[in-house]
């Protein structure tokens, strides 16, 4: 136990994964839980599942009640976390898993979110090219949204090699617990089950900016992204259908070739063998991402699909995983490698 | 009651809804129900929620079980109607949910059914260009796939007035009973709760050929389609997210006045209102087909989005509704305009 | 269309499912719709299904908006509709789908809803013994509870025919519609999905007195009920498993004969074939409720099954029903006898 | 590593679960993995979420590929365990998660199961009086039925310490996973999404002597239990809601404390804070048991609810906690304290 971590937004779903994931972290202890609305009322309250901290009662967010720690994550709605890491030890590892320190383009934040831009951080993506080694000497983490995690992960080999056009197509599916936990009347299960649904639609969701930083650095020149989130009903997971133009004598062997390549050593992402395809029951509660490749002839795209949890790789996980680096800690650190199905 | 009407392959899914629709259409009675291997059950094993024809049995599936009527409707696995169709009196009308008589491009069925291309009937989907006419006159309808009708509302004003270039791409999310009644491994039900997939990836579904055939009829020229079929846990409903590239000069307004100049007068495609996008919920039950679109100016393309029911306006309501055409009845007869929700 | 119809309450579910039953109602026109928060909204906004009505605007709930109608339904929140309906023509007909009215014990009413009684009206369960006679002779209905319709119809004749001794285990599988559309943390998709919860445990829920009163009217003598409602993952449906203790002599064939005799005659309630058990996709939007029963002798219980559609046969089809019967008309006009399955 | 285990069925659900279970435990090595019908294949095919074991390929079941193990767990349809068991050394764990062995009254089994008895193993449920000791000197384990293991840890204070009268309901509405994987007609996802079911009503499911063996057990004189198993759409959980007569002078208060005297010291069952209940969500994928106990005066019934997984505490996680026990580990060794929500 060389380390303590607060994690501010424990009540919401990414501070209840990130507790799910520290409880079973064997070099990091749960320190402070802080809240806002919520603060003063018990943990189990919020996650009966979480047994062995059902008793312990939510502090209030503040600078005072996180410093002390090694490492603090932050859960809180965008636009939360500058003036909260402003007022924390530049030794304190920070890792943000809102959205605020994700961009690099001021004017593509202002437009898509409303406000002005908090700056930018390491972004914790480790299997993006280069970034190890940013990772690896900062104590500020802008872990990646949930959908821009598994479309550049379906799309990385793609554009890194050159397989395609830079402008791609990204439809992901869903589950709702990326909405998180507040009450909205389309969230109710009654409108999500047995339904799905569009939204955000013509480029209209904050993910696509990041898409566009993501891709673009990937493939090394500007990638346009049409992107259209659908929602399902299941509590977790993303299914991310991609698809850009095939550059000419680009075939599925090569395809393959090049995800192998890039997937081989990577301790997190899974390609399937030939002729499987990713669900995201493969991912559930795990830090994984399934990915699978194809072309289209016919249609002349190549098609890719990424599979994750977006609580685990596509949050939680992936934030601690980010944190392992930046602590010098092997990289898989209690970070489960394997899903709960069915 | 005017026309009388036998149900083949009336204990799986599209036989059921054939014959839920059927009890509540005002001309057309119910006749003989017939089956393959569940010949001789009772029906209510099958569907006990059609509870008026619980203790009907099921006769064989043959020629002389199914004449006699005015109408037939033929629900069986793909490579059966042909042969039967063949037997049954030529002025009997002959509605196939199958896909044997789809195609007009022999060679496409060979490579993707397997089989010798049995022909090509009127395509029974109303809503394209010219088919009105052809219903009207033909006592053999080919009912179109589920995907390719969903697939197809949601594009046809786009491409027919030139308003993106000939290539999409259609990523449609699917409940299971496309996949019918048959106990698959991959389709029971602790594999498809919590979980989204992909299949038929690559172009490899049967529907591809259909989808270019639709497509390039209603934009004249040919048009090249990446389509990818999602399956995700719901038992009915398609949600077809479509995306094409724009044409230069093509804004959003021109978007919708095009959608809205195609579809306002159809009595079964509702476009909604702007900034409203379809769920599959709206037309559980409904032979409604549900449509949005708009413009992604930073990506350069055209997005629309389409909702069925894949059962109703996707198989047997839009079978009824081609019916009633060369029936000479009203279109809408019998058919429900409005779906089941919650 | 002998008749015109108000919906107060229009936006919620019970009001979406009056007005998706209306629509095929033959002899019943849809008149003013009416809201509390929601006036001045589209219906479409809250009821894309319903297509015909979306571009009506929801007047206020008020007795003015409500007059001039020969039917009056109301779908609010309990304890609002006693002073709407004291101000309404005694010659309409108003027919109350909330709690208000149902009980005729003021003191059980005091202690489960907390306020004063408002009084007590005909009960809107037609398959109760002497009730259609009281129905047909009214204009005023008070429309049964969802989880009461159901425990009731699955045990009348058990208690009618003394069958069983007078104390009865309810234990009540429900989706999630029973809920209403207000947007509870408890209620939001992601914590339902995947998950069974119970509530209103050891005889707290308000429908508790309600069956006390229907199953002590149908046996003659107090009947001592214990009631579990249990929350599935499923927007609409209602499972309930009853049992009571068999008295001396009673087998099997006894209790089918006896359910036999009871209800060979309704309408609307269904029994099975001998080994088949109800579902609630049997019922999915039909006004039916499908009963089942056997004993088990080992444990020495009476064990009676019944699902219907909690929006529907447990709602607002069993308030038309009613309706039917005070306005003369067939009982079965206009409702759905088959369900929308899978 | 102290131990290496064999799983036999591998390729099943419960033999997933075990795999999964054991990949996390720090004393057991995951040896052999063997199946019938499909050995010979990649278990990567099986069990996609098992990424660490992708590649490796299932021997088939036979006393030989099992020898040479410390442990091994039987994940086999009923009936098979006999014959194999007798062929491994007698100083081999042999853990079976089927029922061969769980029941003491041969009668019983024959009437339920129609074969021989095989005999009886020390039954794995260790919260029951007296099953550590049992536990501690067996190399043979009859691990529980899912059904019984929530049943039974819902109602143990309340039989032992003869709160109430020895006679139980018990309705307990299950995910799918406890059928296996088996491909059957009625298990699709078609159609047991948005329903909810019931089988094995009237006291014909095979756990059901089960039952009677446990509460009379721990009762002390015979306990009448009506068991009735209901389907609702989720993977997996168990929710079941038991209840049962007072006795006299017994109040909520008194039903507490002593459900707080039974497990206040057992690691895996937790009696929730008063007013909270039980869902299976807060079990998903742990080896918890969350239980909730109150009276209902009106109906004179103590009402006990508790939730578990069902592979998880229902199946393979007992399994694993009890051969902790047997092999003189510590009983929580390697067990998932906290379910995955949500």
């Amino acid at each position: 136990m060389g380390y303590t971590a607060a994690v501010a937004g424990a009540s919401g779903y990414v501070g209840g994964e990130l507790l799910r994931l520290l409880l079973a972290h064997p070099d990091i202890e749960v320190g402070a839980l802080t809240a806002g609305g919520n603060a003063g009322t018990r943990l189990g309250q919020h996650h009966p599942h979480l047994v062995p901290l059902a008793d312990r009662v939510l502090a209030e967010t503040t600078p005072e009640t996180l410093s002390g720690h090694d490492i603090v994550f932050l859960a809180l709605p965008h636009g939360q976390s500058a003036a909260l890491a402003a007022r924390l030890d530049e030794d304190t590892l920070v890792v943000d898993c809102g959205a605020d320190f994700r961009l690099t383009d001021a004017a593509a934040w202002k437009r898509f979110y409303g406000s002005d831009h908090a700056g930018t951080w390491p972004y914790g993506l480790p299997e993006l090219p280069g970034a190890r080694g940013a990772l690896a000497r900062t104590r500020r983490i802008a872990v990646p949204g949930c959908y821009p995690t598994c479309g550049t992960l379906a799309l990385l080999p793609a554009l890194a090699e050159e397989l395609v056009e830079p402008e791609a197509v990204v439809v992901a599916a869903s589950g709702t617990s990326g909405a998180g936990k507040a009450a909205k009347p389309h969230l109710i299960a009654s409108e999500v089950m047995g339904s799905a649904s569009v939204y955000g639609v013509g480029g209209a969701h904050r993910h696509n900016p990041e898409f566009t930083q993501n891709l673009s650095a990937v493939a090394g020149v500007p990638v346009r992204v049409s992107f259209t989130p659908v929602l399902v009903p299941m509590p977790r997971g993303i299914l991310a259908t991609c698809s850009a133009p095939l550059r000419p004598g680009v075939d599925a062997d090569a395809a393959r070739a090049a995800y192998l390549r890039h997937y081989d050593a990577e301790p997190f992402v899974h390609l399937l063998p030939g002729g499987s395809w990713p669900t995201t029951a493969m991912t559930l509660g795990a830090n994984t991402a399934i990915v699978q490749v194809t072309v289209d002839d016919a249609a002349g795209r190549l098609v890719a699909v990424a599979a994750i949890d977006n609580l685990t790789k596509g949050t939680a996980g992936g934030a601690i995983q980010s944190a392992n680096i930046a602590l010098g800690l092997p990289e898989t650190t209690g970070l489960p490698m394997t899903g709960v199905a069915p």
